[in-house]
């Protein structure tokens, strides 16, 4: 069970670059992947054989960093795949379900990145961590930061909701409140970071959070019984869950779990932040930065993603789309699932059910496949966000 | 993998009721507890036989109310065991675990009890569910209910949490606010009950919340290698917590699981509403209601619990104990978990925290022994609550 981890790769140029040291972005400024020794791997690393671990994202620690008996963990993964029995048949969809990514430490999916990121960066020698986050991953960082023994530098919008910014607190971390928005945050972070000795754990500028993240991708292929699903809907801010689960089934293929059918890959954004829908219609392999990003899903309002190149690569090759969905379809679906299903999602995840009635109508999905739609946290976390659109109901009671 | 259930028997007169009908309590006012054939049950029940199974509360269905085929399951119990690295030693604890139930459904353990009961009502021909709140129960039985196409109906005072009301709203519960404490939510639900036709789930008024509740202890038993800990803290308002593990080490020990020799149970209540710590200092059988409860944390402001004497029973019996903690020492464990284990407890689930030095200086418990914590639910759910306590530790920023 111990990580093959071999090397990183920059998913832009290619060059190599070492495991064993602390690592940012390529020279060339493209992320870096890491690499696995995949031949060893697949010694112990079998469907069968995971069947007795645990069922944290540690039990796949062959193609996780490691080292494993320094994990820090909070219980991370291993997350419900939950049919949606009433929604599906009323969107028209036999069988759609949802990976409820609130069952995660911290009430969301970035639990996964931080664990492995934290993990990593501790036994690579960093003492301080420091990022720029306008919602969950500071909340995350915060707390494996602090069951890792190290220092956290969260540099926060002021507009942050007030549960991210407790949850930073309350775990000690130190909090930077910016008058700006997430590009100040992470211009002042870039600015004091050298001086200060802390390392910078911004989505894809370190190579394993998305490491954490692809255990989504490993997980589903074992709660679907060894294989896929026909389509994947995932909300997409900076991209990671899309970027990882495509990641995972490239591992899965080369190890022989699966062939090189994959589910279509389809990322949901908000119509006020929709840089990657809008390369998407124009066929671009990039995208252009958003201006003035402007939606209640906090964690969708990147107006520029680092790896957006690797989101539309993975949504192309996979016969995928990208779709936007306005705040009030956004609202509506919060309510639907909570109503419908019993399911209190976040914004970010309940765009993914907006979407759904435009992709059977465009004829990207249809009605017999097989659909998992990813909430990547808990509405919980949103309550000053969506209660004056929740006290609406009152009139019900 | 089919349940069991044979028939109800009253904890306190021990007269039998069937179970294939709606039951509340006895005619002696005694709560029932659900029987099973554990003989029949034993030929497929057996710890090698769950491994294989999923991870929710369901892989127990042969001790549990069925049908399973009509579950209403959101991916509630599998919750983990976490070592407390940093925690356990600092309070002179070489083995301390947290059971974590901040992973339920609606973000704690009351997910577990009314996803039996809701499941169990469906099928006996419920329409309408109907129960008083002032936390967490409400919003898990507003999910359930939601999921399972039926009404809920939940007394909840105007002071709660504002997280506990808005989860209720959105998954499109009927809410009456009620000018008050939970006494007068009950009494209110009493005087409406009948005529509007509502199936009352109040705890330990109908037989099958402990039933869900009890699946904590087969958990415990399975994460500790087959095995049970030395001592369980578990905080106390119904103390269903305590009951429904109880019963399950019971069956566990007819199945032929266990021996004879059980885990210290111990209850933690807040200071300021502690009937049943001061019926076990007085030896007493049951509590007396306690006055003028206050407690920030609303959990365990519960004057007098219906199963009080099953909970003093369970203490007695194991040896253990029952605790009080100030509200402070509350807030200071809150911090203290957050900022040492990266966990940020409810309140309820931090006291019994904030329990473990008076019970190792009174010699209850000892350096040696396995302790299991009980978090019973996610501090998100109490922002409102923590807030100003939680700002204090801004300057650390």
């Amino acid at each position: 069970m111990q990580s093959t981890l071999s090397h990183l790769e920059c998913s832009r140029c290619g060059r190599t670059h070492p495991c064993d040291e602390l690592q940012g972005l390529c020279l060339c400024g493209g992320p870096l992947l890491a690499r696995y020794d995949l031949e060893r791997a697949s010694r112990t690393f079998q469907p069968q054989a995971l069947r007795s671990r645990g069922k944290t994202i540690w039990r796949y620690s062959e193609v996780l960093p490691g080292p494993l008996s320094e994990a820090v963990s909070l219980g991370e993964g291993g997350t419900p795949l939950i049919s949606l029995k009433h929604l599906g048949p009323e969107l028209g969809l036999k069988r759609l379900f949802v990976k409820d990514e609130a069952f995660n430490p911290t009430g969301s999916f970035k639990a996964r990145g931080l664990a492995a990121a934290v993990t990593r960066a501790r036994w690579l020698g960093a003492k301080a961590l420091a990022i720029p986050s306008a919602g969950n991953a500071g909340g995350a960082l915060a707390a494996y930061a602090a069951a890792a023994g190290l220092e956290a530098y969260i540099f926060m919008p002021c507009d942050v909701p007030q549960a991210n910014y407790l949850e930073c607190i309350v775990c000690g971390a130190h909090v930077v409140l910016v008058d700006g928005l997430i590009g100040d945050c992470a211009r002042l972070l870039a600015e004091r970071r050298e001086e200060a000795g802390w390392f910078d754990v911004s989505t894809l500028k370190e190579p394993y959070r998305i490491e954490g993240k692809k255990t989504m991708g490993y997980e589903l292929y074992e709660q679907c019984g060894g294989r896929l699903p026909d389509a994947i809907l995932h909300p997409a801010g900076g991209g990671v869950g899309l970027i990882g689960m495509w990641k995972a089934f490239d591992e899965m293929e080369k190890l022989g779990w699966i062939d090189g059918v994959r589910p279509k890959m389809i990322a949901v954004q908000a119509a006020g932040c929709a840089p990657i829908v809008r390369a998407f219609s124009e066929r671009h392999k990039e995208s252009e930065p958003w201006r003035q990003a402007a939606t209640l899903a906090s964690g969708l309002r990147v107006p520029k993603a680092l790896g957006d190149f690797l989101v539309l690569a993975a949504i192309y090759d996979s016969g995928g789309a990208a779709v936007a969905v306005t705040d009030e379809e956004i609202v509506s679906a919060v309510k639907q699932l909570a109503r419908r299903e019993g399911l209190f999602a976040c914004p970010e995840g309940a765009a993914t059910v907006a979407a759904l009635p435009k992709l059977l109508s465009s004829g990207t999905l249809s009605a017999k496949e097989e659909v998992v739609i990813f909430n990547t946290g808990s509405g919980m976390k949103y309550l000053d966000v969506l209660d004056s659109a929740l006290r609406q109901e009152e009139e019900g009671a």
